[in-house]
């Protein structure tokens, strides 16, 4: 017998209808032959509710508090899921982070699940239970509740395949899939049948919201198979393989493009040539927590550089006041910034083995006349930098020029496949 | 130093004025000296809301899914307490059932507390932080999350008390403290200063909304002293005293009055007067777990009996279609009930050592033309059933008769002191 790990997000509990749907799934893989486990968000703007409650109790409200009173929308959905399927003759019950015990390092807010005890969820399988498990939640050694962020129940679901080795992961949500591209910028956009971890990490690596980042990473480390898919619709919905088993496959040589315009871009002007710059440069910035993206130096001619950077464009005025410092310390003759961009990828696993594929993409965007500001390579990513204007423009031409379209038969040797971004 | 439990009720936690003026009665708390814990109910309204949010999911959801449902209600009026004390510099950290933890019981619903874990409690109130527990929940050995009944979350606040052994348990609520009688029937009914638990156990078992019955149970044997008072006004409230002291003290001999309109009376005609008939009446209405109160048995003049008895009025149909099979089973000739009846108690540990009363109370009743239908008595009450309609005429009579009232200066020895009920 296989072990599914079903997981439904927020939107897929928020009410009476959707939740009798995700007992409705449950019960239906139990009658095609496996054993499941569920893992559930809570129930749609529950969360949200709760943080504004404790904010309206002080302006700062202590990290641990605000996870013990956010902890409890998945404690409630849990349990109205155990319920239901309890109705439906499906035997169920409810558990918490604690009750598990899923066990994370001591921090609020966005903790990391350091183990997770499997010997209730055995026995309770074993027994023929669907046990319903409250996502995003833990408790750290102490005892305390803690919460793993955003989009933690994936993590949470993830956690639990891996500690339970399941044989796949499935996580439910309100879309059908992952798409080439956004489907609301390009409406041919198509979800893919499947895709790498790796290229899902790369995704998300440029801003798209495919899955919480650390549910990925997690995937990849305990080679949990996983598929996202809907629980509005009967689609098969998109699987995600293990990086592994795809170089012996024919993958497409793209999966998607995305494009990212929360990013800003500073240009540091004639920084002085000589080493350990890189690091005077950045080390205060990484000491006031900003994370920086994609980094060029050009070397100069004259014993002097430019130095461009990419940052969340949330921090552009408090890096701002940094560079104020730097540009003075390190005598470089001024700096340049513009919140005005946008990040283009294209990512595809068949990069490492093709060629070609730069060349398309700048000839695309150049056709287009779209200037090419910053480019920044990986393994399997190509990344630009242009006029934040241009960056649904960019997204469809590429999304053409790599004949990526729903009514396109796959032609895998030839040309490039798949554009991609949610 | 002082330790001493402060328990908040739903009423005291309703929204943020509220729980900001629980959070200011804690730091004067402090301010004057003491170590405080304190228990928090939850929000007004909040169980409410999730008992009905499960029941729109199944008709009988289980009853372990309810508890971990409600058992929110209290975490989140928790964390908001502790947010609220932490903005006003008084350290505070919130605490679930689990996390105590406090053990119950495997039952789900009412579970009985059988111990609390001081360990983590004592170590945080040694560092000087205000522990602030969710009331009304715990675990069993299994870890299951169980609840322990409506309005236990004073028994939660007895619990850590004694297991604390705190000084005195507040229990805040939206009463000034405990009345001579039912304010609402009788005007000039008064604010007990004190009220021993005796009579606390006996006005509970006739119907009054003093506290949870087994919060007061749990006081009585663990010595713990209590004080109920309201969070909305700054007044002393009632002090309820431990039975041993009270022998001591010049008390009064009736501390109140109440009345109950919940029960129903049944009459059992021509019974055989025979051993062990009445096991035979009651042993099938106990496996039917309906709660017997009053049982009244003349001996007859021919070899038969009237037995008459009084059960919860929710009970009457289902006891009826009992007794339908009991007439015939012991022979007896029929059986008689009536739904409208009402019950009205003489409460006070002073009937120990004074006579009079109970003929006082009868001749009051008689003078107001109220015929008493059964009368069953104990060491500190004395309980009549009377029609339902003169319940609060016979409740106001009486409250007089004793000559209680505010404006009555306290006379211990000539005449009893106080009526109550609330």
């Amino acid at each position: 017998m296989k072990l599914v790990v079903e997981k439904f997000g927020g939107s897929s509990v928020a009410d009476r209808i959707r939740i009798e749907a995700c007992a409705d799934r449950i019960v239906r893989t139990r009658k095609e032959g496996n054993a499941v486990a569920a893992v559930v968000s809570a129930m749609y703007g529950e969360t949200n509710r709760l943080i504004d409650m404790a904010h309206q109790y002080a302006l700062e409200p202590s990290r641990r508090e605000v996870d013990a009173m956010i902890s409890t929308g998945e404690q409630v959905s849990s349990a109205l899921l155990a319920i239901t399927l309890q109705k439906k003759g499906c035997p169920a019950r409810s558990f918490t982070g604690a009750q598990i015990a899923i066990v994370t390092e001591p921090v609020h807010g966005k903790a990391r699940v350091s183990r997770v005890d499997v010997e209730k969820l055995e026995k309770v399988i074993a027994d023929g239970i669907v046990p319903v498990i409250a996502g995003f939640q833990g408790i750290d050694e102490e005892g305390n509740i803690t919460t793993l962020g955003r989009g933690g129940s994936d993590t949470t679901a993830v956690a639990i395949a891996a500690a339970l080795r399941a044989d796949e992961c499935r996580i439910y949500s309100d879309v059908d899939g992952i798409f080439t591209a956004d489907p609301n910028t390009v409406p041919d956009a198509r979800v893919l049948d499947q895709i790498t971890i790796e290229e899902i990490l790369e995704l998300a690596g440029v801003g798209a919201k495919v899955l919480q980042i650390r549910a990925v990473e997690f995937a990849y480390k305990y080679h949990v198979p996983m598929r996202v898919l809907s629980s509005f619709k009967d689609v098969p919905g998109t699987s995600i393989t293990l990086g592994e088993d795809t170089m012996d496959m024919e993958q497409p040589l793209i999966s998607g493009v995305a494009y990212n315009i929360n990013e800003a871009k500073f240009t540091i002007l004639g920084v002085p040539d000589r080493p350990g710059i890189a690091s005077q440069v950045f080390s205060p910035i990484a000491d006031a927590h900003i994370n920086v993206d994609m980094i060029i130096q050009n070397i100069g001619t004259d014993n002097n550089t430019d130095l461009t950077f990419t940052i969340d464009r949330n921090e552009y005025a408090s890096c701002g006041r940094i560079l104020d410092d730097v540009v003075a310390q390190i005598g470089a003759r001024g700096y340049t910034g513009s919140q005005d961009i946008a990040k283009i990828s294209v990512v595809g696993v068949g990069m490492r083995s093709h060629t070609g594929i730069a060349t398309k993409m700048f000839t695309t965007l150049a056709n287009e006349g779209i200037n090419i500001q910053m480019i920044s390579t990986s393994e399997i990513k190509i990344s630009v930098i242009v006029d934040e204007k241009y960056a649904k423009l960019g997204v469809r031409a590429l999304h053409d020029a790599f004949n990526l379209s729903e009514n396109n038969v796959p032609d895998r040797e030839e040309a490039p496949q798949a554009v991609l971004q949610m």
